[in-house]
């Protein structure tokens, strides 16, 4: 515990220098971080090996380790993300608004950094160079707590992270890695409000909810997408077919791909058998409810449990309802306020969906896989925020500052 | 327990048709409840009666007793709140931003109601009727959990509301009593993630800090302000005078009044005597350090614990310094991060002063007193956060929103 004291006084000390570092003081940092980082790649590699070799021993499976690997490409690309940060606009600064009140007083309210941000993450060692890529660039300090898996790598990238840092003049704690990667560390890090302004977690679902449910600091859900694909008996066959398929398929694994199907009764018959074709091409294994499965030979029968699970895999569960309504209720019941999109041509429909479904975004013909901050044209991400306080939907630079209102006056005293 | 399940059960179901209801059915709801205070105000004095004597059976003190007392002129300001607010322009449904993609797509960003809005408060059964009317008025149900010495108050006031809102045509459930005062129902509201958004404690350092610590909703942190002025080197003396003046006595039991005054060492001979002189015409008592009390012959020392310390009273605490940097160290050390104020007429200690210091408001030359809805316009004000996420300072009708991205597609899928 009392290495986390000492990281929270540090971040503290870090944030006073950081926050008011200019603009080209921290895009000369990105850029010589990523340069540095190029340079110490094998260095990289070679505590990258560590920790795969203790996958290996520890017999951790295909996707966590693949997770865990990097290789020259990803460290270039790694890199590169820095560099693109250096392009993005900095939001630190940006007055949203300026009013002059009747007795004169100037009132804006202007950007600021959040202040000391923390981030427990699990396995994926680039997350440790993305997350303080974009919290640089923001002008926040960052702690870092990252799976005991990814330890070796992601000390070596901090060390070069740290380095570069000192070199473009810039506080080197203003990243610091928690070396302590027990279950205690994690706890002891979402107690800490008197160093931390924020908390975000990053990984699965149970990582999440054991943040939410024990941080006294202020925290940002992330990521869980259960999200749904509304087939209203309205809706472009052609369009359908490849929303759906595109939804679920183009990347299953990742927050944003649809995990759930409804279709509407009147034209479930006819289009369902030219969906689960599509989706064949792919081995998608349909598990549905009674209707489905009498339409589709293929499909296996859904259970309760499938209607709110997030599969992350080649699966996706699938029912036929009667109304716009009854599908809405659906969603409200088994989503995950991440994403859901209504296929339709009906302009009421399209209209009723997207007033009336609670997520964090609402698509009518277009795939849920837009859920995205690039995508949305931020040029950059943290997470996707699933809950709704502070940022909501994908969370590029603005959403890690905050505001203050700064008042210039004249004398004014209140009557 | 139980009684809060079935509370948040109830708050879900109206939350869906009061969050989807039009402004003018939520002004027409606003309107007829003040209208049926005005009526009901017989009915609400009486239970007021109860609670005031019950108040002095159990010996409570002047100021509790007061802030619990309702009159009729009292119920005619609650009333009155109630029908200003009709007149504001409803936040719920604007489209913040649409942007179209290069892919075609069409991504807006629209405010909605944040959903169902916990409160926990103490013995102001007016807060009651206030909090009420700001989240009807931004399509929030809201459950109230108000402090016991107001119960029979706060039942009698949300009977009304219930009814208007039956009246209305909106549900009644959108506004729940927690009948239950004892800690652990609060404490029950703290951990109902699955049916809050957001928790709003009102109150007291104490009460503040415990929903701080034990809430696993989403906690917005209101209004502990343990505020600073810093008359600099470069002050107008005459300025000086009057904003110290004016923040410390204007009304010293709320949280934007001054309760620290820091002042330059180059002016404080000449300065503090003055100011002094005007502080004693309200009989402000003034603790101060070593140099401070050299100054002032009736100046009391300042211990440790002044300098942290929000009195609520008529005392300053008052300390000299020989830079602005040690000002903003003090501050930095010893504030809430509510609302500082700078009084100079140098151009760069001013800047310095608004770039630097880190709190929700930062003043040049005004009172800190101006922090609150009213004085910044909004036209009412639910609290003032003195957290970073999602909202910071004042709060109206727009921090009771939060937003959902809309995505008009043509067919979109992600290549």
């Amino acid at each position: 515990m009392e290495e986390l004291v000492i990281i929270g006084i540090k971040a503290k000390i870090a944030a006073k220098s950081l926050g008011t570092a200019s603009s080209s003081k921290k895009n000369a940092a990105l850029q010589i971080t990523a340069d540095n980082l190029i340079k110490g790649t094998a260095e990289i590699l070679s505590a990258n090996e560590t920790d795969i070799e203790n996958a290996n021993i520890s017999g951790l499976k295909g996707a966590i380790v693949d997770r865990l690997l990097l290789t020259e490409e990803r460290i270039v690309g790694i890199a590169d993300a820095l560099k693109d940060l250096v392009n993005l606009e900095d939001p630190v600064g940006e007055v949203i608004s300026m009013k002059q009140r009747p007795n004169g007083l100037k009132i804006g309210q202007k950007r600021v950094p959040i202040g000391v941000i923390g981030m427990i993450y699990e396995s994926r060692p680039n997350v440790t160079a993305d997350v303080f890529g974009l919290c640089i660039k923001t002008g926040n300090v960052v702690i870092l707590r990252g799976g005991k898996e990814a330890f070796h790598s992601n000390y070596a990238i901090v060390n070069i992270l740290r380095k570069s840092l000192k070199e473009a003049g810039l506080p080197e704690d203003s990243v610091q890695l928690i070396q302590d990667t027990s279950r205690e560390s994690a706890v002891g890090l979402m107690k800490m409000n008197e160093y931390l302004d924020l908390l975000i977690p990053r990984g699965g679902a149970g990582l999440i909810q054991s943040v939410v449910m024990n941080s006294t600091v202020p925290v940002i859900e992330t990521g869980v997408g259960n999200c749904h694909i509304y087939v209203d008996e309205y809706a472009n066959h052609r369009q359908a077919i490849d929303i759906v398929f595109n939804a679920k398929t183009h990347r299953p694994g990742v927050c944003n791909a649809a995990e759930s199907l409804i279709i509407h009764s009147a034209v479930a018959k006819e289009l369902l058998p030219s969906i689960a074709a599509k989706l064949q091409e792919k081995d998608v294994e349909i598990r549905g409810d009674k209707a489905v499965c009498e339409i589709l030979s293929s499909a296996l029968p859904a259970t309760e449990e499938d209607w709110g699970t997030e599969y992350l895999d080649y699966i996706i569960s699938a029912k036929v309802v009667d109304t716009l309504e009854e599908a809405m209720e659906h969603i409200e019941k088994y989503g995950t306020k991440h994403s859901e999109a209504i296929i339709t041509e009906n302009y009421s429909n399209a209209q009723k969906f997207l007033d009336e479904v609670d997520s964090a975004a609402v698509y009518v013909n277009a795939s849920t896989r837009f859920t995205d901050g690039y995508e949305f044209g931020f040029g950059a991400e943290i997470g996707i925020s699933t809950q709704k306080l502070h940022a909501r939907g994908p969370m590029g630079l603005k959403e890690l500052t905050t505001t203050k209102y700064i008042i210039y006056g004249s004398g004014q005293i209140r009557e």
